[in-house]
């Protein structure tokens, strides 16, 4: 008889995403004639770079020939889309990452989850809190942790809270942990961490022997010359740490579908005898096996972004977007609101108004002003009495959706 | 300290296909003028069929423009490529198989192993031999099986052994089995199965409570019309079987990336309790979770196989191949061999001459005739003594092919 996974049976009630789709697909069809902003999920609106068309474009044309035709691709990424990554996003801020370090997929959705099947299932984990969800429910599912507790945490993961209190800054923690989720520029809450902050976990983590997974799918946003892209502009790190890097956010991806993880050659965890094992073999492993390589189209139009045309209409999307957070953050602070993030990052977040709890607070949006923004809380505890909105939308829906909020 | 997962470690040397590209590669870089055949990997070879390539264009032209731009897609895949899936693959050959039980994918090889996700780590799994490797190392990785032992098999795995003997057909397992991984028409062996067979299997899973993974990535190259394209052409399979299929190989989709995964909406396994758990539920959680959907611009190229003209030139892309199998069928039988497959499938299986392996055929060929093939014994160990022949190839490659085999 089939037995199920019963970790599954542990996650709470719907993803936050859908939980979201459903309460707005409710009031949409009881106001069939409202309309409704959505700065909600992270997702771009702008349209994609003229040069990642045309780039697709071609690849696509060759595809209609008998010598441009491309069946499989190499599981891992062709290798000239990984030699560009590691020449732009790497070489050229002093990190030393290879193309071979540099695992092309179809996204980091994908791979921050996936990334568990190669990591043994004793690791303690810890999540700061507010997180991505995928993080813990990727967790869940794969019973690294106990059941969801009364007090709205899972049994046995670390939460590293974020908030007002330490600067939205995950205090290194006191015991030893084997794997630790960071993400920066941060999503939900849009904080950045310093070059000596992100050193500390660095030292932190090789003290340890801990995994760090960063996430920096949004270091396209960084403002600020002094912060970090990636973690392997900090010493050590090609010792302790995997990056999951996106092309959704900068060049517009979400879409598309294409994204990369970064697993340095000489990375490794343990085995149980306490024998070092190589993580970039296994994750070689695992994508050989389990996986068939990004399209090939999509792959070129990946490779577009690094051309100098690519590059030019790459910053006039963040650009574009990062105006938007700064409309966003002054005039939620003219009228009021506190508010963090959007400096380096396209996530506003905002504290809650007294006496509501952030899905009134999203409810309150929804159905005064129209406007979709995600509750703190479905990042996790901590993000109670906060809400995230996102600078993804045209200028004339933020401005529209700003003045719909002040003047609720 | 970071523990990696042990499973791995049981795998044995590398996947087959880059074992494979290894031995070629190392022929060819000291036979530099040599021009090799590849008959090996099941990887198609004439271009993408035009109805295809139009679809994508538009697609990717939308993509350009603020009102055609498309970002995240829903994580089962766009409701109008569900649409036509159902109509034409499933109710066209009465199967009542809805828009919402297909879930729309990057590839087969992903769905067929992330399926484990969903499923206990308990059950036992039985695997036809010789198989697809993927639906072993995946088990391995995931800790289903024990380790390696020295007759070539994993401990733990229920081997259903196909051969001349049994018509390549596997016999029902006389235990108890949870899982059973069926491919037909067969990889690698090109063998079939009728109806009345493919009924024993279902008859045997209801009654047994088990749940078949049945992998129909090569149904559009059945020329028999009483063979089944569909489990789901069997009564009760909708309460026990999940179906994998593909674009892959009907439209030439290994280098764009699109399949989907069929799971009917009652189907159900059973949690420790022995209470029933819906695994469509559990599927859709997975996929919301750790999936972010398939390229716009590629579903809209899945769309246009369903097209009048998508059909015609598949079918073109279908007769080509077999027609290839046909040759080369009766090519290798004229000259002597013994022969399978091919005349419902894409793949020839041959037996190997005597005194000779797999392997020692696979060197033979490749260093003799400068083809490459697939060592049966790949594939398991009752493949062994047979060798596979891929039909994907252009046809003056398929019939040189066949010249240097039958004049070495």
């Amino acid at each position: 008889m089939v037995q199920v996974n019963e970790n599954y049976l542990k996650l709470k009630a719907g993803y936050l995403f859908p939980e979201i789709s459903k309460r707005v697909n409710a009031y949409t069809q009881s106001n069939l004639d409202s309309d409704v902003i959505k700065l909600g999920i992270g997702d771009v609106t702008e349209p994609l770079p003229k040069s990642c068309i045309d780039a697709m474009s071609k690849a696509l044309n060759e595809m209609g020939t008998n010598d441009g035709f491309k069946g499989y691709g190499p599981e891992q990424g062709y290798a000239w889309l990984r030699e560009k990554i590691s020449v732009n996003d790497f070489i050229s801020r002093g990190c030393q990452i290879s193309p071979e370090e540099i695992f092309v997929s179809d996204g980091s959705k994908c791979d921050s989850s996936n990334i568990l099947d190669i990591l043994g299932n004793d690791n303690s984990i810890a999540v700061t809190d507010p997180v991505y969800p995928v993080y813990v429910d990727s967790n869940v599912m794969t019973g690294r942790t106990g059941e969801f507790l009364e007090n709205g945490t899972y049994d046995g993961l670390v939460y590293l809270s974020i908030s007002e209190n330490n600067n939205f800054l995950p205090e290194i923690p006191k015991n030893k942990v084997d794997i630790i989720y960071l993400c920066f520029p941060n999503n939900p809450t849009g904080a950045t961490i310093t070059k000596a902050d992100l050193k500390k976990w660095v030292d932190y983590a090789n003290q340890n022997k801990s995994l760090i997974l960063f996430d920096a799918a949004y270091e396209a946003f960084i403002q600020n010359n002094e912060l970090p892209h990636s973690i392997y502009e900090i010493e050590g790190a090609k010792d302790c740490a995997i990056e999951f890097r996106s092309f959704s956010k900068n060049a517009g991806f979400t879409g598309v579908r294409c994204a990369f993880t970064v697993i340095p050659k000489n990375l490794s965890g343990l085995n149980s005898k306490n024998e070092k094992i190589n993580l970039w073999s296994l994750w070689n492993r695992r994508q050989s096996t389990k996986f068939n390589g990004v399209s090939y189209v999509v792959q070129r139009g990946a490779e577009a972004v690094y051309s100098s045309e690519g590059k030019q209409e790459v910053k006039d999307l963040i650009n574009f977007y990062m105006e938007n957070a700064k409309i966003m953050k002054n005039k939620l602070q003219t009228s009021g609101f506190t508010v963090y993030g959007g400096d380096n990052a396209p996530y506003i977040w905002i504290k809650v108004p007294d006496q509501m709890n952030s899905w009134d607070f999203f409810d309150y949006l929804l159905n005064r002003a129209g406007v979709v923004g995600t509750p703190g809380s479905g990042f996790g505890l901590s993000g109670e009495g906060y809400f995230r909105l996102s600078a993804f939308n045209s200028r004339s829906k933020v401005l529209d959706a700003m003045e719909r909020i002040i003047t609720i």
